[in-house]
């Protein structure tokens, strides 16, 4: 995350009945469960080990989430949620979404997220720490 | 909702273990359900039974959604969510939140939401209809 | 469900961060909910269409719920969920559930639902009703 | 928990909108946090603090979990979790749980948890740790 590239990721999920409301569709709030799993897809991506960062003692919170409904997806409805990180030279993470629906490739929604890294005590990082970075090139 | 007037309320919630993630701070989409909880007091007090309105039809989706995060909300913390709609000509609910944390008075994260009305057919009312407005009348 | 057939269906998911909670490990709630996902394989292997039966007036809800917890799910953990119908000659469905970890075949935990079929009025059918045995009859 | 007291707690929620479900009742697993809300009160009366006992390296974990379901929970019903421990000679938990709707006074839901003593490093006591012992005495 010294510099944030610009990553793709895209993942598949399946509405729960879990995760529908009194309605008949899902839960708005649940729009933001789904993005995390495709951030996590990005990180991955991005040879990020959330947990592993998080034994290190650095996390990663949210500190701006947003998502405009276009149309309610439903249970059991098959979605395609795909993630691109923005371009950033500062350790921050800024995150585009659009959730589709698989059958006929709708655009149910879009969001936006920005994570910050942080040290357990809650010290805000500007620059990603050195063992961190060798972490990432560690990757290839 | 025919003209949306500007009102205020206030619910306490206690973060639930449930509700924490291991970050060991309280989920970031966990938020939009505390939103909801005191946006539905804020329905009580406009005199609007949501479930009574769906039983005529009437579904209140939300549209728009976002929130910023300042300082994490942990287990146990009791928070304050406050919620004002904005004054709005259409049928549309524009509320905005604070959440602060009730021992130290600190606020945590600030939101907004937009609700629509439509049917449950999916059609999006611009004007309140006439049997809705007659509930919200009868509530004196 | 005339006679609910000894029926066999697996599911896969991995443990999202959402799920999560402060121990560290995914909040026990969460694997009803992952019950929940396989047991709607099952129907679907047994020809049940849950939303169009709930468009037909009939719900099946769960009366029963229980979990036993050996070993905890983590974050990003790729779990098999395997669900198994008991063989009834009721209107009431069984059944019992494993939860493997993928990468090492242990098995984390193991459950039983029981879920009864009544209509929107909340009458309890012992006897599967015309319209819905055709509809499973339809599948083949 | 070296010997786990007959100790008794009651807490009030109110359904949120967010723990419907298409069958426009309370979903089944929102039960089993709602027995948690109960159940953490009811350690709070024996002195025990969670989060300061996870610091110290010890954690709770749930073992079993049950629920019957005699009647749905819907959306802003008042419900009242009560909670009892069973006495115990061993660092074990054991809760029974009565959901009844406030406005009637019907019993909704029946269930029953147990939890577990161990370490962060997954070794499970039988006796309560000396350290942990110090802090519940400490309270009066």
């Amino acid at each position: 995350m010294q510099k944030v590239p610009e990553v793709y990721a895209e993942v598949s999920i399946s509405v729960r009945y879990a995760e529908t409301d009194q309605m008949g569709v899902a839960y708005h709030a649940h729009y933001f469960t789904w993005f995390n799993v495709a951030r996590d897809e990005l990180l991955k991506k991005m040879g990020i080990d959330i947990s592993y960062g998080e034994k290190l003692g650095y996390l990663m919170p949210v500190i701006e989430a947003s998502c405009s409904y276009k149309l309610s997806a439903r249970y059991a409805d098959e979605l395609i949620i795909r993630a691109r990180s923005e371009f950033t030279t500062v350790a921050r993470l800024i995150v585009h979404y659009e959730i589709y629906r698989k059958k006929d490739k709708r655009l149910l929604a879009t969001g936006k997220t920005i994570n910050i890294l942080m040290t357990k005590k809650g010290k805000i990082l500007l620059r990603i720490p050195k063992e961190f970075e060798d972490i990432l090139r560690r990757k290839d």
